[in-house]
Parts: C-alpha cells; structure tokens; sequence
C-alpha cells in the first residue's frame, strides 16, 4: 500500500515541473490514506530531477515520520492540519508558482473575473493575512496550516467550493481529492492569476463577474446538476 | 465521410495545445459538413493527451448526437447557433487563451492598433455584452451562439470580415471556413490580444491604425485585389 | 552561386520560429549577392514548416524576379529600396515579433535604457511616422523602404550605427551584414524592446542611460579600439 | 586540476542557456580555485552552442590569462575583483537576464516582497549606482568590481546573505560557492525580479514583507538553526 502511495505522490510531484509551476525545490505535493491516517510527501530541498518514488516520505498525522530516508518537506506540519481539518482532502500542495506567489505577495484576494475562474473556484482566492511575529516563532508551518483552517472557518469558505488560497508574502496552497487533484488546482490557480492581472492591466476600472454567470459556471461543473464532461 | 471529418476534427483540436492555447480541456473545434448538415466536435471534458479521433462527436443542426459513445462539448449549442447564422463558414472554435480571455473579462473590445490585426480583421475585435441571468438560465450555450449572431447584425460587422468575438467574462470564440482555419484564428487573436496590451502599457494614449493604413492592409489579403501569398 | 545564396537565405528564414520571432509566416529575410545585384527573398505566405531552400525567390534591384516558382515577399519592394540606399548592408529581415512590434503600435522610439541595447545600437532605435495615405496608395511597399531611409537621413542617424527601426503601426525592419546577421538584429531588438517596457513599468520616470556609458559599450564591441569578443 | 576546473566551469556556463538567462553570448560564469589563485571563465564572444570545456580561460587574481586560446570575457576585470574582496566566494556570473536587467535599468534596488525572495537573499537586492564618466573612462570593467565591493561595505551589506546585485543601466552579477552555485543565485534573482515586479502591477502600494518573517525563512534555510533540506 505505502509502495503505491509513494508512486503516486511522486508522479503528482513531477507534475509540477511538467506545468512549469516550480524553480529548483520550490514546491511540494503530498497524498494521504484516510483508512491508515499516513501521508505521502516529497522529501525536502531534493531536485525534482533526482527525485525518485522510493525518497518519498511517510508521514502520520502527528507529523511524525514512519518511513522514509529524507527529511520530510519542510512545510509539513501544514499539510498535517489541512488533513486534520479539511476532512474530504486527500492531497495537498504548495508551490511559487510565479502569478500566484505576485498576488500573494501583493496581499490581495483574486476576484473572480471570468468563467475561467467560475469553472472551478466559487467566489474570490482568498489572500490570508500574514502570521503575527509570535505565530511565526512558535510553529511557523503548522501555524499556517491552522490560519488556513481558521480563515477559512471565520470567512464561511467551503474548502471544497475554493480549493486554494494564497498566504501572505509567501505563496499559494491548493487542495483536492488526491495528489494529482490538488496539482490540477495549483495550475487552475496559475492560469487564474495570469489572466487577473491582466484583466486589470486592460481595464483598471473591473468588476467581477456577474454572480449569476459564477453559479451557471460552477454549477455546470460541480453538484448534482452538472453536466460538464462525461457520465462517471 | 463521417470518418474523414473526425480526423480532421481531431487534428484540428490537436492544433490548440500545439500552439499554447488550452490548458487541461478548456477549449473546442468543430467542423461542418455542408452538404449533410452534420458537424463533428470535441468530447465534452476528455485530455488533449488521450483523445483520438473516433472520439468526436456527431452532432446535427438541431444538437442533437448523431454518432459517438461521448457527450459533445457542453458548448455545442453555442457551435450550432453559429453555423445556421453564419452560412458561409465551416469551423468553429472556442479556447479560454489567456490573452483574448483577459480582454473578455475586463469587458473590452480590441482595438485595431497596427497591421498584424488589420491583415485578419477588419476593425476591431468586438467584446460582446454578458448574456442576462434569464438568458442564462433559460439555454445558456445556445443563448451565447444567438447573442454573437445578433450582436453582429446589430452593429453591422461582417462575420467573414471579422472572424472572431470576446463574449464578456468568459472568452474568444472564432471561425473559419473550416476547423483549421478557424484555429489559425484563434491564434492570430491571441497575438492580436497580447501585442495590444502591450501597446497600451507603452503609450496609454495611443490611438488605433489610420483606417487608410487597415483598409490596405486587409485588402492586400483578402478580396479580389488582395495580392499577398500565393495564386491558388 | 544562387543555390548557396538561397541556401543561406532559407537558413536566415529559419531562425525566425527558431528564435520565437514569428507566428505563421509573419517574416521573411533576405540576403544580397552584391557582386550581380540579385537576392534571395522569402515566398509570400509559405509557411516556415514546409519552406525548402529552393523555395526561395531571386529578384533584382528593379524588384523584378529573375528565378523562382512562386512569389516573392510582398514586402519585396521595401527589401530593395534598403538594398539601393544602404550600400553596406547585405540582409534585410522584417517580423511581427510581439515586443518590438508594440513598440511600433505605441508610436515610440525605444530609448536606450542600458547596456544590452548600447551593446549593439548607437541611440535609440526610431519609430518613424506613419505613411500618409497617398504614400500607401501610390506603392506601399516601395514607401515604407524610402520612408526608412529619408528619415535615417532626415534624423541624422548612421544606419550602420543602429540596424533596427520601427514603422508606426506597422512592426520593425533590421539589417546587417548579411541574413544572419540581420536576424541577430531582429532578436536583440525583440529583447530590448522586452526589457525597455518592463524598465517603464518598473520606473515610470526613468531616464535613458548615461550618454558615456552608452558610448563606451557601443565602441566596446565595435570600431578601431573594440575589444569584447575574439580577432578576427 | 585545470581540466577538471575548466569542464565544472563549462558546465556551469551551460546552465544558464538550459535555464533561459541569456540570449546568443550574453553571459559569463567563472570559478575560482582558491588554492592556486587561479579561476577559469568563458571565453569573450563565442556562441553557447559552439562552447567546449577547452574553450574556457585561465586568468590569474591580477587578471593576467595562463592558459587558453581566446580572449577571456570582457568582464574578467569585475570577476577578479569580487574575489580578491570576497573571500568566501568560489563562483561568479554575470548575464542580462531580462527581468533582472529592466530593474538595473530602472535603477531600482528589488524590494523583498516574500519568502521566495528571503529563503535566499538578507534584505533587499541592491540597485548599484552608475560608474561616474571618469570611472568609465579609466578602467569600467575592473571599476565596476571595485564599486560593488564598495557599495556592499557602505551600505553594510553582507555579501553572503546578499549573493548578488544589480548595476544600474547594466544588469545583474550573482556569486555563491562554486560556479553552479552563482548560476543558481542567478536563476533565483530573476525569479525575484519577475515577481516583484507582477507584485507591483497588482498592488502599487505594497510594503516589504515584515522583517520578522524574512528573519524566519532567511534562517531556516542558512545558519546554525536552519531545517530546510537534508543534513549534509
């Protein structure tokens, strides 16, 4: 079973230098069992290019590693409280993607522009505000990983209807039903981010999408009456 | 015949990630066969990745499928409603490309600012309006495909003259005389798009083209002194 | 001697899509053989995947083709009135590359904000007017190239000193040498065009580089006293 | 031992092409062995895809050549004096990559936005005043080595929590380790640079990121304390 888990994290993994979302070391994706409470997880600071399935890294939700060589991804206790909190995730990632990381380090939320964005977030990123000093000096990962949760819970987000956020000064992470489900919202959030920026280049005056057309857009794609795609 | 068609309706959709248009599935081609009144289209939500061309789609004038184990594009109601409006053409495609889609969302249309649009389009690349909620929730694709048709008689555009749209907040949809050439649209639309964005940020008070200066340029293509490329 | 001219001339052509400078066929380089008078110019509207070295198109200084199945460029008239007034260059390219082309779009010379454009063009890099409309009624093509060279002459500037210019609304011209030579200008001149923009966004109030910083790299790399790269 | 430091220089040298730093010959990495005093460095000139591992020069700390058959960059002069003041160095590089470049020709010192810029850079990138028309005139390649010594002591910069700086209307020069190291600084400072100026087209009021939390990311991957990573 942790043979399987480990292919499949890597292979998420390597998805992000495919979609040209990380330099170097700079990202990570991780899959969890629900049945046994274990984690996948890339092992910190190694190339992608060096990267193999065996160096993934075993992880409970103690944050305690069970199995593996390496030291786990440095972000780890972030990945443990989404896990914890965010019960229907079953894989979770962080990147530098470059669009993403500019509106994080501008502190600003993405608004939802289009059906682009529609098609897959419901409502607005949310840009979450930056941890206090004290949070940082006490458990800077795991921290984030609880101010995710929190602001998520505060600001009465559906993790599963927004499955991304960016943190302030730093970057984005993004969730989704498994690994290579929250790689496919990193990429989401990427192109998103792109076309905002660009959207308020070309008209610095707009507004975002009219909110019946970000129903028709999600709703299309997402529940009991969409009908995107093909019958599963 | 219907054989003949899907391949090319295949390698016509192959054309969009070959030339940096889509990411995932977020984009379509279709192709017509006059004579039959049948059209082939892209499976609704299936990776550009494992898509063959037994997997098109055969639609008819009416929407319906015709031939096909997939469900069409959740567009294809949009492709019908320009093929009956639009006679002359035999292709049409629908891409979120991140350039056009940014003019889309921030509610503009683009200007003619030099020759690289006037050799495609004579004038400027209109932005329609976003459909209403109750056009929205009446038929929301086939609304989309009359919106174009009437948008286009009302402000006098020839489609043939310009063979591309931006339906607001949400993308470009273009068209060709088959599914080839209405891709080469969409490229040369998101060049158009960039190059114009561009211009803006470096002269935000820039003017379009002399109308003398387009009228040269598109009639040296197109028409019956047009005198670039080729005899055929 | 035609065939290695047009071999070379097909090989100049090549490096447009090699270098990112062209989508379609928007581009053709040609070179001169100075001796008899004749060069070697790109087809109208033959696309760079099916282009073959004999392809190529051999016309005289009356811009008349003396060999050659199809059409020459259609910009073929601008090539040979560069040749007639700028005795030492051997090769003309002309693109739609996006940068410099929205340069062009702006109106705007591109002013000499560092060392990368001082390297290799003395000055600014000049958009020059518009032609009037009796200009583009009379001989468009054959205008733009006298447009070029009177106004190098008007401005007091060295065509040999800066290899580039711009044509309002229109896209950029270089030359050099010879093909090659030309196309090593169209790519530096894409990418100062890059850079120059995002100085303005970086720096809305910048001011072009020291004249003596300009002057030393300039004459770093050319004249009597140049010493970056190796003797020849 | 010149071989071997000759094939890790042309290695590093080959980095920055695969890593889309320079265009044609735009670039420079030396590396240095201390014990010998000597460093081999690309040759001036000469094309990346024609470059071979015997091609690299080697130059003396008084900036004499001891071996090889071309000139050494024209930048040898700044390389020479980075190490004679930067003890702790072992690699440095020099290119116009194009974002970095548009901040030093917007004579802008790279603000830290984010923990992207501080899990490697202490404080902002410096933007180094021009070298005054006397410094030019006298000797501008070695001046430009003195004047970033100077800088990094006047401002009280470190130059190894700072591995590299801007020099206006120029570009940048990165340092680390070894030659693969400087590249890596390198990758990363443009990467720095492309963010930060996204970040600012989003939010033209943004601040710093707060000190606290550059502290945090500066210092988990370097120092006594850091966790990020392997232990090696």
């Amino acid at each position: 079973m942790l043979e399987e888990l480990k292919k499949r994290v890597y292979e998420a993994n390597m998805l992000l230098p495919k979609y040209g979302l990380v330099t170097f070391t700079w990202g990570n994706v991780s899959e969890i069992d629900r049945e046994s409470g274990l984690f996948a997880i890339k092992p910190s600071g190694v190339d992608y290019d060096k990267l193999k399935a065996e160096d993934m890294v075993i992880v409970d939700l103690n944050g305690k590693v069970v199995e593996g060589d390496y030291n786990p991804s440095s972000d780890t206790a972030t990945h443990v409280e989404l896990y914890k909190a965010f019960k229907n995730i079953g894989g979770v990632v962080h990147t530098h993607s470059p669009f993403a990381t500019s509106w994080a380090q501008a502190g600003r939320s993405i608004p939802c522009y289009g059906t682009t964005h529609a098609d897959y977030y419901y409502g607005e990123v949310p840009c979450l505000r930056c941890l206090s000093a004290d949070e940082v000096e006490e458990a800077y990962e795991e921290n984030t990983g609880h101010l995710i949760v929190n602001e998520f819970e505060r600001l009465g987000i559906d993790y599963e209807a927004v499955s991304a956020c960016l943190c302030k000064n730093h970057g984005p992470f993004t969730w989704g039903k498994d690994g290579v489900d929250a790689v496919h919202s990193a990429v989401v959030l990427e192109e998103v981010a792109k076309m905002a920026l660009r959207t308020e280049t070309i008209n610095p005056k707009v507004a975002p999408a009219p909110q019946y057309l970000q129903d028709k857009h999600y709703y299309r794609k997402h529940g009991a009456n969409a009908y995107y795609g093909q019958k599963k």
